[in-house]
């Protein structure tokens, strides 16, 4: 059976190691893990008994439609139902905008580096990947511009980018949307969308109305604390939104993931709660990287990367023994480490192994 | 933007009316959908008590592998992990299987009619569809294999056959397989494996060791009633599991799902239990099918396919409005209705509101 062959040498993602792993392999009682940018106050309690009073409708099909929880989506957002799409995170949106717009030949362009699921999904399709260097960390929407020709498809923009943190600004980005051809999708990733402070950052839903060819993504699994139930959306054009649907399978999120969203959306005091005391974090962080004196970019999401140094994977080994997981293995940045944001104990744990780790890594070269 | 042309005129599967919708617009108390072969006795109470104990972690992904799930599945099946793949519905297993191996200019074989998902994927990659017309409702393996030629990749055999409820033997499908070439795959989709009381159905795992192209589908969706919670899987060689492995996204089982499926297979007694019930509702309805002088398709699933010798979308419409929900529509098959196994009570409302339907259509004839 031959399948197809651009397939078959797609490196698959590596998840982050699993707590109860790292404990049963190293004998640790506590380990804390900051490596999945996972929200460490959990999800709004209210969740949790929207979720006691599905229990009972186990064995019947979800809404496929997502209908009810499209429409609250759409009162929140302030845009109509036809424009939304619901997918297992939003992970399979981008799989669904590359199965339904790219084919063998045609081009696509994204950050290097970025979050890596646009490119594995480009490669599935066959398409072309320029994958255009970031500047400081942040996405050099210049040299992004340059790669556009008349076989560009579909342009990524991570914002804030992942793994960086980085944000580019409204005005940057309208300055982008001007050049970019209105035949070529804009796809803005903002999966950290509730966590930005920046007061430059884009108000992307108000673009959609001039530049129809911006599909914009988000997700419950981030600051909703939702990672567990696969549940992300797509918004933009009600004509693109429809051509995205006609790939996507006819019951692709769940009854429970749909119940919880929508007690999540309800419950924006508890948003707020997390993206306060995600800010005193990253003050925190970035205070302590001052003071041991390393670089870091400056960030607008729920983890930092920062420059450890060292080579990174040693650091994170070393960090591991020490029962902290970050994440580590980003080709561009060897020396960088990504790390989410935990609660302030969490935070002070971490910065503790990161010291004693560089420290035993200074000593041990 | 310019999606892949052939997808934009994809019919989209068209699901059962939610039961909700239809009360709301009839104004009926009480409707009972028998239109998407849900298990009409939910599913294990335990599997309650399983999820519950996820509530508090619904901040972290999932395990993107599902190792616990796959070695326990493994084990009730009596094959190797790295022999199986999970996805959301064994809907996505198809989806993958056709994003992995079906390139423009293949061609694909499947009944006519069967289960909708696998055109719909074969178009959305751009192969050609032979579809072989049943005969009596059963699957047409000579014709099928008439099919077959050097650009053939893919053969369907929804095994029982949704709609129809019929199966192809064990003697069948050994006959079948020896004449496909190895390089084609041959797809057994067994959603409704469980439910079979057959003892020529095929034990189709034991077929696995020397048809290294077959792959298995299964479900959790139908007698172990979790479909709400999206998950099915496909088992096969471990070397095609892998290929078809290539195009999953990393997380696309929920941590729910994987734990109500681990409690689930625990709960065998359960399955038994709605198997023995099925089997009952099976014989009630073809009695009653029998009386009224109605030819029906043996079943060996959860639904029969019977002819309401009238148009089936006006006995659908006629019984609607007695507040029972069934499917019609079938292009191939205008004068059959399909209608789940429901309970002994629900059969019962079935049996008199078809009745009336019938009447109902021959005086306004």
């Amino acid at each position: 059976m031959k399948p197809k062959s651009r397939i078959v040498n797609i490196p698959v993602y590596q998840p982050g190691k699993p707590l109860e792993e790292v404990k049963r392999e190293l004998g640790l009682s506590e380990v804390i893990k900051l490596a999945s940018n996972e929200n460490p106050y959990g999800s709004a309690p209210s969740v949790q008994e929207a979720i006691a009073k599905e229990l009972t409708q186990l064995h019947i099909y979800p809404d496929g439609g997502a209908v009810e929880l499209t429409a609250q989506l759409g009162a929140h957002l302030g845009v109509e139902p036809n424009q939304i799409i619901f997918g297992c995170g939003s992970d399979e949106i981008i799989a669904l905008i590359t199965r339904a717009f790219l084919e063998p030949g045609d081009e696509t362009i994204m950050a290097d580096q970025t979050f890596s699921v646009y490119k594995s999904n480009a490669d599935i399709e066959g398409a072309l990947v320029h994958e255009v260097p970031l500047k400081d960390g942040v996405h050099d929407l210049e040299g992004m511009m340059a790669q556009v020709n008349g076989r560009t498809k579909i342009i990524w923009v991570c914002n804030p980018n992942n793994p960086t943190g980085t944000i580019v600004s409204h005005e940057e980005l309208i300055g982008f949307l001007e050049q970019v051809p209105s035949s070529v999708m804009v796809v803005l990733d903002e999966a950290y969308y509730e966590y930005v402070t920046d007061a430059a950052y884009p108000q992307s839903l108000k673009l959609l109305e001039k530049y129809t060819n911006v599909v914009i993504l988000r997700t419950f699994s981030k600051i909703y604390g939702l990672a567990a139930l696969r549940i992300g959306y797509g918004v933009g054009h009600a004509d693109v939104i429809k051509l995205i649907n006609q790939v996507r399978e006819p019951f692709n999120t769940s009854r429970i993931g749909q119940a919880a969203a929508r007690q999540a959306l309800a419950d924006q005091h508890f948003v707020q709660e997390c993206h306060d005391k995600n800010k005193e974090g990253i003050q925190y962080l970035t205070a302590e990287f001052d003071r041991l004196g390393l670089h870091y970019f400056p960030s607008q999401t729920n983890f930092i990367m920062v420059d450890v140094k060292h080579q990174a994977l040693e650091i994170f080994q070393s960090m591991l023994r020490r029962g902290v997981i970050v994440r580590a293995g980003h080709q561009k940045y060897p020396t960088y480490i990504r790390v989410t944001v935990g609660t302030a104990r969490e935070n002070e744990i971490f910065i503790r192994a990161l010291e004693e780790s560089m420290q035993e890594q200074s000593t041990t070269v």
